[in-house]
């Protein structure tokens, strides 16, 4: 994996960013289990909820690709890693 | 919402089939916070996390909508409630 | 497949409606063709254009689904094969 | 657009591929319009058939993202042209 030895890391604003979006994701999590709890609850209701949570979690992985693309990809040929970050970036990217 | 009037509710099997799994959902957003709090995590593990994530989203939205298409959907024509049914079906399917 | 034997079949106006879509898709393809064979193409615009291409299938796949749920799986309870129509379902929505 | 100033263009074989995938894609939708003039064509193998083609056409997609993130992303930083890549990416890649 190219990150380890070149140490690439997720650069610090976009982490904080993802670190707030993901616990308002859990805390949405929690949200569905609570529904589940309740007798009547409809299944259309429950999809509705799983959906918005893969939509904030799609922006987690936005924002974190984004940052990725920024300062590890387009600085690939200068590294030299070109190869390796286009192959571990289009795996990543198959059915997001 | 069909659901409400109709008293049309989740389940039993698929509700706890679905809790389990978006307790082990929640666990893993956890997972991918603490990531974030290690100081040379890699982008690509973070964005491969959150996919994984979503598949597991995927699969929780998968029984509750056969659950859904099984219980309620395949009766909707002697419910008398087949467009509202299909409507709302459409809707939350819309790109899943 | 059950829909061979109870003779279910696609309802026409949903059938010439993915008709004149479909042409306009291809027409579309050929339009990607055409773009291929300029010189200087760039790759961002053919992304753009395929990704056009694969909005109008989902229409396509929208419409045709839509009238699937009307005409025959609100109905499955009375036919007989809930069973077989859920799991059919499921299968080609599996990552639509 | 970042490619038409820097005669950014896409790579020869990518687009030989693409040619190749893209005739073939067409004379997949001309087999979908035929199933359509079959009176009892059922709803689910359009359903499939739509899916097929939107598979084919997401591998025409992947070809020339990867030719893009080799040839033009990976070489931002030398061009000076990091933050117009990465925005027209992230803009191509939402929601593939």
């Amino acid at each position: 994996m190219a990150g380890c030895c070149h140490r690439l890391r997720l650069d610090d604003s976009a982490r904080d960013d993802a670190r707030q979006r993901l616990r308002s994701v859990r805390g949405h999590v929690d949200g569905i289990l609570r529904m589940l709890d309740q007798e009547d609850t409809y299944c259309v209701d429950v999809l509705k909820q799983v959906k918005a949570v893969q939509g904030a979690l799609d922006r987690v992985g936005g924002l974190v690709l984004r940052a990725h693309l920024r300062d590890h990809v387009t600085t690939a040929n200068e590294r030299g890693d070109v190869e390796e970050m286009v192959e571990e970036l289009m795996e990543v990217l198959k059915y997001r």
